[in-house]
């Protein structure tokens, strides 16, 4: 067996990690899930919950909310499906730790292109809507919609989502 | 004839309630029109005056900020159509008056299985964009991409429109 | 030869300036490039280096902040392909020189429908997420997102573009 990337993008609430998961369970792999979030006040760790409770049994559960690059490399392996949700908290993380967003994105895909199993990344669309006003926000933006369109270079399959329908871009 | 539901999604401007207007006209059924909207200012006022000078004459016209379930099954039937504009609107005043939300979605999506007719909901995207700073926001795009997943899912159609063009995620 | 008009509509850094660079180059036709942005700001300033780079050579470039319409009557023409990026940032900049942009929109729209030769319109997807409290920014959602319908009805063809894959809507 050789490497399958799968990124999939939607807004909040759209039905993205839903989606993500049926794919895993469809693939009758052994399943790994990467929680980027960390819960820093009440309603991050309530939203993780009930994602946790969304997501049902199955699943080895690791944390990257910063070294995802070493988590995959760990993780990932034939035989193996890796969910990593999401790449937008990945990006919040790096940005807010003062890591050097441009090298570990690059880091990211170079690694991808090496691996071995399954991967689905979840991520959220943050590029529409008006301009934020804060600076901080707008790079976000682009961070992660860079981020978004090299994973979507090297990844086999892209879909986004939207009221929990998926939408084939790629593959 | 039995009951016919079509999600209709996309942001503001984006030719949404024209094109759920046009599939109306088309269907040749009785068209009943649902809104959803309140004129608490001029700004929202003058909006509403232009959405109906938009939609022209030879509809029956319904308002319904809370009690839309009550709403649909005294207007639905074989031979209506029956154009809800538009169910972000509603979540907003549910939230306002201080209902509860998912109750309120969990009892439309019910309805939505009984009900003869055909329906068409227009509804906002407002799940993607950068996260809004206040709550309330966060609440509101929560309930508002949790209802689109719903109804998605028990809708015959679902269209996500960009540009005054739709798109067939469903149906 | 006739006219032949895309739009291309995509998020901040989804790749839609890119794919319509590509769609020109590959056109085989002289290429002339419509700046409507202007570099009020570093950060700006910025922003129109890093896409002057990307764009790489072979362009003939023009800046119409406000003049949009007398830029494409005095270059379109057979045997050419005219990038405009971005409308979003024409609507914006007329909004602050105080002009009618409906007034604006529509000469570009009957405008459109007389030139020759060959073009591409980029622009930024604003109507989606959370309703602006910004009065401003309400109205240029209002004012972009009717632009985008008018336009995309005259167009050839309309692309979405997403993490750098384009999704056809027209054409």
């Amino acid at each position: 067996m050789s490497r399958h990337a799968t990124l999939i993008l939607g807004g909040a609430r759209s039905g993205k990690s839903s989606f993500a998961e049926r794919l895993s369970r469809e693939s009758g792999l052994e399943r790994h899930y990467v929680a980027t979030g960390q819960a820093f006040d009440d309603e991050m760790a309530q939203r993780i919950a009930r994602h946790r409770e969304d997501r049902g049994t199955g699943w080895t559960t690791h944390e990257a909310p910063i070294e995802l690059v070493k988590c995959l490399e760990k993780v990932g392996s034939d035989g193996r499906v890796v969910l990593v949700d999401c790449l937008t908290l990945w990006v919040s993380n790096l940005m807010m730790a003062g890591e050097d967003v441009e090298q570990a994105s690059a880091e990211l895909v170079r690694h991808l292109e090496k691996l071995r199993g399954s991967y689905l990344f979840v991520s959220n669309e943050v590029g529409v809507g008006i301009v934020p006003e804060n600076r901080m926000a707008r790079e976000f933006r682009d961070h992660a919609g860079r981020l978004h369109q090299q994973v979507a270079a090297v990844a086999d399959e892209v879909y986004l989502v939207a009221a929990g329908l998926p939408l084939k871009m790629k593959g």
